[in-house]
């Protein structure tokens, strides 16, 4: 963001208000009468109801693909009204609010050069339960329009931001000891092993030791993956997944987002 | 709607039509072929199927929020393709295009001032079933593109529009029967006590009576409620909820959309 | 697409990648980065996970609906990654960039005048799983930009076009064996029994033979059907439907996509 008093190119949108109900719908309204000219991206409005993990992952593995300047809000919000800060972070081209809760953590532990920004409002909301509406989104349309994060609250350290713990995956030995960021659509299970440190290994002899011992078959593709074998790959979103052929590997493996997986991944000798 | 020649800001799209068909695209694409400068955004496309009622909260609900000119087209229809009369609606500084089955009950009991139109087309459209694309979108377009209610309809008296009863909760002594507008995504009981007439009474001794006799927790913010309580808060949307701290209220009480709830709720001595 | 210099009004996108993760939240990121002036409008994403035929119904339901010179982004493809070619397909005004996998079959039974172009990459994209955000949505920007097909590929004969086989309905008599398109979300299924061909048999003494005999009712609206009754009517997607008064006429019947329903429908004597 090297000139504040740019317009952004968009609004991005990651959130766990779902769809069956106006929210999303009110917070874009919002964004409307505060930001008219800004378009807005939907990233996901289905993360699991509060959870603030799987909006960890989904916020690092899009931020890549956005337009620089993008304003981001990222509200998986369980503390909404308590005393937990909100947050503008300046990373990776972009500016994200969000609450300070851990949703930021991937995206600080994949990057440097970041700057926070502590938003909280000084004055109480219309809302004290519905604050992406009644915070986050005019912070957003306001940040959006070109106001300065300065102009709104104060420059914090970003040692003191919220991160969750056990999202990284531990190696002892050739058994590396990894988490479920994400079960998708398609029943994909995407690990947190990413593929800059783990796909190599990944594609020589790999193995499930746990919820089961299996062989695993490395793949470059979905299509690829043998009939009755679960195929290991690097995925799109930047992570080792195992995957079935047009199958949900994560009904075969009776895995969950949030879950320990434990794989064979033997490193070169 | 002062400057009738002027174009709307946007069109805010309420529909039962969900999100697994093309449906909601195709009106879309009609908007786009006809008010191709109009942005649109979505308010909730997943009302329950035929659910009038829920509709008629969602659309009161978000009026507020939406930037002043805005064309609304609230389309919840299970006459589509009957002689129900298709209305254009100037209220809040909003236009709603609607089917008159009762969608617009909330949104009128909330204001005043305002002037309704008969819409009815007098030839029939491409599909009989489909007037979403076909006849209320062709309309919002118009409208959004500044043209006059008048130069599409006539101007009918306001109480001639259905409305739906039993939305109004009703008080006996301290016993207050309302009913459940809606359970959101989270869980959360919406009911039918709106703040302004009911907040007071919820802060101080509230209880639930039916459908099963408990305590209540005046509450804030969701995170405040104590675990294992059911807190009682002014929600969001403008009415009082019962709701359970990261859990939903809705699956521990029992309660659905549209059922009866009673409360007692003691008037101040 | 008169001129290919000119920008297209819009790309639509139709996808099996669900609301649930940050799929098409990424597309639309690639897409704003590379054609920010151009607008996004989502056709459907919930298409069934690997469900070519109800994308090539939704596809060509819709086309019709878009303004001209519309891109149409429809990915689903099972077999990314795989050798299968990447087209461009200019047809009814529009343009449709699309794996080579069937999903244009009813797209292309239903005009003339169109041409194929093989846009296949001859180099190696971003990711082998995730072609939509890596292939397709580049693809689609540069040609929503008005770069030309030919520029970008070579035109293909359309006969080497895949396609799928079944979709079409076949009558022996006054017996017509149909597909299911698609069961929407009311319940109401859609038949491949296209209205041209059909619905005059179907106003007169229609019947349902399989999956169960049973008579039904020729009906213009979903409220003109009779209580306990299941009625045929020409739906807005250009088919026969079947339906039953505001409740799910499949879950009734026992129908599914893709199942095959056997119906009576007598010609003109």
């Amino acid at each position: 963001m090297s000139s504040p008093a740019v317009q952004a190119p968009l609004i991005a949108l990651l959130t766990d208000f779902g769809l069956s109900d106006p929210y999303v719908g009110q917070v874009k309204a919002v964004l409307a009468t505060a930001a008219p000219a800004v378009p807005v991206l939907d990233l996901c409005h289905r993360v699991a109801a509060h959870n603030v993990a799987q909006a960890a992952f989904f916020l690092a593995a899009s931020l890549p693909w956005l337009p620089p300047g993008s304003v981001v809000m990222a509200v998986v919000d369980p503390g909404v009204g308590t005393d937990r800060r909100v947050i503008a972070l300046d990373v990776a081209g972009c500016r994200i609010v969000a609450p300070d809760n851990g949703i930021l953590t991937l995206v600080l532990s994949g990057a440097d050069g970041f700057r926070a920004f502590d938003l909280t409002p000084t004055t109480p909301p219309v809302s004290l339960t519905f604050h992406g509406r009644d915070v986050f989104a005019p912070l957003a349309a306001r940040l959006a329009m070109g106001e300065a994060p300065q102009a709104l609250g104060r420059e914090v350290p970003p040692e003191t931001l919220q991160r969750l713990s056990g999202l990284s995956p531990t190696r002892r030995g050739s058994v590396v000891t990894a988490r479920v960021l994400a079960v998708d659509h398609f029943g994909n299970v995407v690990t947190s092993c990413d593929i800059a440190s783990y796909a190599k290994a990944a594609a020589r002899r790999p193995g499930l030791l746990a919820p089961r011992p299996m062989p695993l078959v490395p793949a470059t593709t979905y299509a690829a993956i043998p009939e009755d074998a679960v195929g290991i790959l690097a995925g799109s979103q930047g992570y080792l997944e195992l995957a079935v052929r047009e199958e949900a590997a994560a009904r075969l493996l009776g895995l969950a987002q949030g879950d320990t997986v434990v794989l064979s991944l033997p490193e070169e000798a």
